[in-house]
């Protein structure tokens, strides 16, 4: 056994280390990586640093963690896992404690200690790794690992959906059809919404929606787009909107379709103030910002198991841990023609 | 154009007797009965008379109100539908100005005007009916007159489905597998469930809830089955439970399995009194009695269109509208052998 | 009897003219107009025309919609009220026909017939007034027409408090003390809330606040605003916080104190577009946007008769009705002199 | 210091035994029990011994769970509390990791320590107890030992009154005029129900009820019960109702005044089954178990601190804890006498 992390020495630039391998704590596991998906956070953290800069200027900041693996040793207190167990990582854990986790949104704890951000930094992209057991989650036999380190981002998703409640016959209106965009629209479908527009400026991604089960899809550049979707959804708009695109400019169409009582989620990181016009979307109408995902690790394998969560359509890029610059280079500047990338940590386990 | 209606004349006796054809008023149309599938409470109307036996007694009394037909002829200020238009009917015209109407419940509205049941027991067993604009549907091209009258019941699983909420990755136990149990089957499923346990003491009727999408079915008679179900949804029990047998001896099923925190939803018509431990049941548990739709009919022929609520699946029974009399004889006596059926008013028109 | 009506001549003039009196419709009540009391559209309004201006160049213009009266005269359909009755009109009208009123949102039915706004700008500054009788409400004799008229601002307020779900123990920062803000103020103290924070940059609205159960209260021009908050509702902020003031300004103070999972309501009217800065409210904020009330007039009655909503506490200024024009002259230049204007279109009733 | 505790060597007998002082765990703090507040639960206990019994039958059964006291000790990981604090001890621990825990339910948490019950059966009826810091609360300066002990009944009233959403203008009927009955019914008017009628067939609990703010009392055993309630709140029935008698009979009349769409609280302990006539409560009614409390603590402190929730005019009988066999013998053979007693187990704090 050997250990080692990938590391961003700085951005543009990572390294992969030697490193120990640590006991799990009492109530841990560790965790044999092998496949971990690369999230458009990695990606930013890649060229720019981390969102939270950390204070201390030789704080070690790792990558990754959309994650699963194999069990290789267990804490003495765990006992609904075994070595060779094949699992996935929810990447947060909270304090339990704080008002937040008391009243059940524990993905909103301040104290969180989540992969690859502040405080820690501590990435996935390494070939052990120590996790409580309670965010560990074990894989049914019918599931890729690859698929295990999906039930991240489809975790995501699997919240966006349910956060609309119910969606039987409602109309839903995604904006950007990257990774997050494609899994709420096979999400939205699978929880029953009749009626989705996916929009996007990339041709073979609304495709790929469609393929998933769009009824439409839209250029989000085209200017009539407000009125084409319009013609699709009805003219008072959308029931849901879901920004995942990360724009202002798609803010403002979502500001636009929003039905009256309508709800516009915002999913994706938009940068810098975006204009609302509140007297425009003065009756009733809800923004809400969506944060990861919460006790759905559980459902997202459920969903991803039955056959009914395909979340392997969207992934079509594979890359080497050994080749850890050169996938980051190629991810960075390749963004448009690939949706999902994976990188593999130990290919010896499916 | 002649106009006959079908009159309960006592139980057990229904007649075919002439009418007139009435113009519609100004807010109605009229609507060319084609198909009208027969509901439990038709069923027991013909055995029993009606639930609410009506205090004149000479009122006459009409049975069927699951309805699609065509438009015949249209009210002046109507100006949405057009003769010959393919239409279902929502069968109860509330009054829209109650505390229920206003508040969102039009559902339970006191003064709801029904079809086939009190105050004015008018049937859609005829061949001409009229009926608000306002509640009165389009159907699509590719939904048949029969699914347009299957829109009801189905109408009553989108309503059961919506009152849970997000149903993605949750578990369902459906007690009996009737019509409305095989479509709250499908419209669970539909919207996301993830485990749906079906029991009913009819092999062939679970072999249908299997057929629809079941992830388990047993018998009902079991004595084990309480064990059953929390093999397959977990021990803490289910999520959602809902009753569709009408019966005390499921209801009692569904308070041993509903979880903490979970609702049991009370669909079936359920006979005396059911006995509530509620000691048992006593860590936040929520009984819920349901009430026909609500705003449902354009969300269930938008799903029946989609493809995805398959209506046509428990329609195993066609009888004709000059027979009616044999039809009732035969479906009130051989209940167990069919699991829905419909009349068929005008076979000109699919 | 004899009619008249106030009518904007043109921006910053009214006159009084002379009016039939017609006939109240079938469902309709016909009101002697008493008390109205002005809200801040009224006043730009006067000022600016109406927001949304009119097709027609010589479309008559009328202005107030916060209105109690006397029953004058009943039609033939109304059967509860009778000539004498003492009455508070709710001034918007719905169809009860579209989805949104359907579904229990009547209040943005996009087809109500408001007093004095789009498409009839009918308002109530007039004598005599027809209004169907399902909007009008009966006043208990312990309230006064005053109160009758307050019941619509109040309504606004019940609503506000209402959308926030329950309140006992909840922190709430309510931005701007104006009439809506002090309505608002006193109805999440009625409702529970144990910590509010009211900020106005009028010293005299700040104390009225303290006066109406507010626990602290702020300049909002203080750069520390946000700091004093946070000391008196927690580092986390609050629960809910109100936009009351129409303001940019005091819009950015409500993204930043606004708490995890928390909700800002906008209830006033900002004009413009205001930057929000997404990422900084990025887990779990809801902003909602409340649009007037929704079935409240009953409730609001009660509260006020109780005596638990005492919304005379901030009528402060009177005005004759034949003095119209410098009415509105006297309020639109003197607006941070009093919080809530009456023009008594009769003396003669309480 | 020198400890004991009060222990049922079997029902109808309580000794005070001698007991070791236990140093607090790194997260707990150590508690001088100073006031005790008596639960129907323990008078039951007295009489009967424990809802659930001991499988050991050397179990030492301790009583008491509604306490506050002085921090005597702190463990060494405990930084929000010193030595002399007062606090409050909220009764239960639940797992924090359990599927209810996790998802904003603890109160449901199979696995909860909760005092004076299974599997402990620790009571606080001693003189030092250590307990979760987390599951500790200061008491502001203005709130007495004794309301710090009746935070526990009063959080079961605050959550039930949360448990029906928004009250303002709702209509309440309260079943009982026991404790848990008088604290709801200030919990719902200090939440805004317009609207309270409070039955029970004490006269001097309807008198107290009156204090507290019921709009109307009645006595149970009248015949026209029904009636007189509906004559209040109206023929459609009532919002809400809490079931707090634990009996059969105000269940009954709890299920004959809910309102179609209302909600029916069970909060009272009914023993055995209730027959329940789903048929006649069919339209949309929701029967709720309410457990305990959830997140309550805090905020009913505040309430109480505030001087709206006046938890102190229920409590009408002292005990001291030496004569603790003495009474517990009186509490529970003169029930009627009294509505809420309080041990006091060190007089030398308020």
């Amino acid at each position: 056994m050997h250990n080692t992390k990938a590391i961003l020495e700085k951005p543009g630039k990572m390294v992969i280390k030697d490193a120990e391998i640590e006991d799990p704590k009492d109530n841990e596991v560790q965790i044999k990586v092998c496949d971990v998906s690369i999230c458009g956070s990695d990606m930013h953290g890649f060229t720019d640093g981390p969102y939270l800069p950390p204070e201390d200027p030789n704080q070690e900041i790792g990558l990754g963690h959309e994650t699963a693996g194999i069990i290789s040793k267990i804490g003495k207190n765990v006992t609904n896992f075994k070595v060779g167990d094949r699992v996935a990582m929810e990447p947060g854990v909270p304090d339990g404690t704080c008002e937040f986790c008391r009243s059940g949104h524990y993905n909103v704890c301040p104290n969180v200690d989540f992969l690859a951000t502040a405080p820690n930094y501590k990435g996935s992209l390494t070939n052990y790794i120590n996790h409580p057991a309670e965010w560990t989650y074990h894989l049914p036999d019918n599931m890729s690992l690859v698929e295990g380190a999906m039930t991240e981002p489809a975790s995501v998703a699997i919240h966006a959906a349910e956060s609309a409640g119910n969606l039987i016959g409602k109309s839903v209106v995604i904006l950007g059809a990257g990774a997050e965009g494609l899994l709420t629209t096979t999400a939205v479908k699978m929880a029953g919404a009749s009626t989705v527009v996916v929009i996007d400026i990339v041709d073979n991604r609304l495709a790929k929606a469609k393929e998933l089960g769009a009824n439409a899809t839209f250029k989000g550049d085209n200017p009539d787009v407000v009125d084409k979707i319009k013609a699709v959804v009805g003219t008072n708009g959308a029931d849901f909107v879901y920004e995942c695109a990360g724009s202002n400019a798609t803010a403002q169409i979502g500001l636009k379709i929003v039905k009256h009582t309508g709800t516009f989620f915002i999913l994706g990181t938009i940068p810098g103030a975006t204009p609302v016009e509140f007297l425009k979307i003065n009756r009733e109408v809800t923004i809400h910002t969506l944060f990861r995902y919460l006790n759905d690790y559980p459902k997202t394998i459920k969903m991803i198991s039955s056959g009914k969560f395909n979340v392997m359509s969207i992934v079509d890029k594979y890359f080497m841990y050994k080749d850890i610059q050169e996938a980051f280079e190629f991810a960075t500047t390749h963004k448009s023609e690939f949706i999902k990338g994976v990188v593999i940590v130990d290919k010896s386990y499916k």
